[in-house]
């Protein structure tokens, strides 16, 4: 598998542990030494990863990503992908609440740590939401 | 073109035959023993291709999928691919119907046949509905 | 970086050049003398770029790009690129107007041009709007 396709399939396997709720396979994506700036401001990976533990405000959600800008010379050991989602994240039907829709930009620097690729630094910019 | 490449063309395709009906494009891509489970239960391939001759609920729809998550060993002859899509199922908008939009995973299993990847099996699940 | 993966590179730079209404970016993304067919009818690059220098009526824009499917003999010099597209068009929540999103299919013609793949064709069809 080249190194654009490991790539893809380490942001696709995000999207899928990220709606599973699957701290343990999230953890795995993620440099030891991560850092993850978002809505709750710059957090190290396992501050970060606590907070995926906590109750979920919706039950279910979809995190649809776009193709990622890729950027990474031939054998390099370092990459940037810049990757635009919508993520949707659904209310119980039941409730009566409303879903809520969100689209944001993943701005990643992916190093290569024993063997495979994971995030290094992550930056998640909620471009909008409905 | 690498067998990556080959893999996403078969779901794009897939994409496109799915909303222009093309049920002859469709059948091309899934193995004669094919079986795909979804909302109608597990249907045999021609069985299903004869469910998407029927009447059109909707009269356009658009099958956006995310890049999917690839297993492929290299020079294998089977892969499995585990892709989201959201589906756009659109009304007629002179008809005053609402529209309705779905959010599917699709997991596949490939095989080569006769020189050419197609499905052998599917398990199409929403996920969501609105 | 193989051709496929250069491809979708610049698919999504034009992405983000659309939405951050970059025309330089946007112009070197096309050939001199491409023609790009859409709601304004035919138009060469430059009238293009020059309607895109004016106001918005949207003030962020997102488009969000499915996999394209590519059409690439090994080594040629041309490709054309089917590409689902949903485009979020986005009101300024102070304002109390609508958001648009539309559904759009692109259909491209490349070739490479001093070394680069550029756009020498386009037809943007919306396929649906709401």
């Amino acid at each position: 598998v080249n190194d654009h396709e490991a790539l893809r399939f380490l942001m696709q396997s995000y999207a899928r542990a990220a709606d599973d709720r699957d701290v343990d396979r999230l953890a795995a994506l993620f440099h030891p030494d991560a850092e993850i700036t978002g809505s709750r401001g710059v957090q190290g990976r396992d501050a970060w990863l606590e907070s995926m533990r906590g109750p979920r405000s919706f039950p279910t959600s979809m995190h649809l990503l776009a193709d990622p800008l890729v950027v990474l010379a031939d054998g390099a050991a370092e990459a940037t992908l810049d990757t635009y989602a919508v993520v949707y994240q659904l209310s119980d039907p039941q409730s009566g609440n409303a879903d809520l829709t969100l689209g944001i930009r993943y701005l990643d620097q992916m190093v290569r740590h024993q063997g495979r690729w994971v995030i290094l630094r992550r930056t998640a910019r909620t471009l909008w939401m409905r």
